[in-house]
């Protein structure tokens, strides 16, 4: 197919698609004819992983670019995964005091819950510096429903590791991996503002009052 | 406290700092001659809370000054959440077959759940989307995954409610909201990802190998 339809069948503009191809997120066309190039369903789907990325995922060009850099070449589910972890998660040293604390009680948190889970796995230096923020801004509440959420976490996972092992080739591997971890994200993240409203509503609209008349804590 | 001891005890730069207090984001200081300003515990709660929003949450400068200027004025924490989730969600407008195709889905959802949630609530624009995105990925494993991810934030958005509904301030309330949603989100993806790895290990590593032998399917 021409740029034309391209652009047509993915939703996304041609200058878009030439600044993607440039910017090495999209392979090039095959010319035809040195101002003519033509596209096939390789191209279209590279464009909607990158626009999952970016305009879903919210990832910048240069993440989505370090994403699909690191995604291609592994061997197993376990593998990509981690890839994908790597490259959705800028490496972050350590050697602060208050990090190595919080770093302690993200193993801890590891431990208490049985989980296997790699030194180098990013998501721990996430979760330190999360729990970091939330202390220094005395969300100490947030923090008490760290174990609810662990488990929440815990009995979706084996169904995503299922999604994650059922994938035959490499592109789908990195599809399953960018559809659970980025945009798996984005809709953990909508679901939990809904039931967050339905929630505050069910306890009476969140209206201010409050119903056992207990005093304000913080 | 002088520049010096503020940047100090927030651990931020005091270029950064005069950077946000020129951008509105945190209050300047009180000015006890021409070239010298105080500070004091708001400012550092000030700086903690966009530290939270853009370091460990992710948002730009303006994407920041967004949720600070909305969050104040909520008399509930029904309205404090809804600016938040407002602030946090550009809004989308609809119009485009395909997508008021996934809104009828996620309001099926809804009334499946028997959630209330808004008619304007953003949440519902942004699962529209992931929705889409997804299915222009093939990625319909993970939208099999839905109902259970669903499940998952019901299971502890009454927790959740239940610690907005119990600030006291504008103010306790602005750090409850950013706390669950800005860190929240930031929390919960950690920790799918760990939960995620432990799972892959469960299931024998990930090696490639599919236990029961069948063809893989997309």
């Amino acid at each position: 197919m021409k740029m034309a339809q391209l652009s047509a069948r993915s939703g996304v503009g041609a200058p878009t698609i030439r600044y993607y191809i440039r910017e090495g997120l999209v392979p090039a066309g095959e010319l035809t004819s040195p101002n003519q190039a033509v596209y096939d369903d390789r191209h279209l789907e590279a464009l909607r992983l990158v626009r999952a990325l970016i305009d879903v995922g919210g990832l910048s060009v240069d993440g989505a670019r370090a994403v699909l850099a690191n995604l291609g070449g592994g061997e197993s589910a376990a593998e990509t995964l981690r890839a994908a972890q790597y490259a959705l998660t800028p490496a972050q040293g350590s050697g602060h005091a208050q990090l190595d604390e919080a770093l302690a009680r993200v193993e801890a948190l590891i431990e208490s819950r049985w989980w296997s889970v790699s030194a180098d796995n990013p998501a721990r230096w996430t979760l330190a510096r999360t729990l970091l923020a939330l202390e220094e801004l005395g969300a100490t509440e947030v923090l008490e429903l760290l174990d609810a959420y662990a488990a929440a976490a815990e009995e979706v996972a084996d169904r995503e590791a299922e999604v994650l092992e059922r994938v035959g080739t490499p592109r789908e591997a990195v599809v399953s991996v960018v559809a659970l971890d980025v945009l798996g994200d984005r809709l953990v993240s909508a679901l939990r503002r809904m039931a967050q409203e339905d929630a505050l509503v069910a306890r009476g609209g969140g209206t201010g009052t409050q119903a056992d008349g207990g005093t304000p804590q913080r």
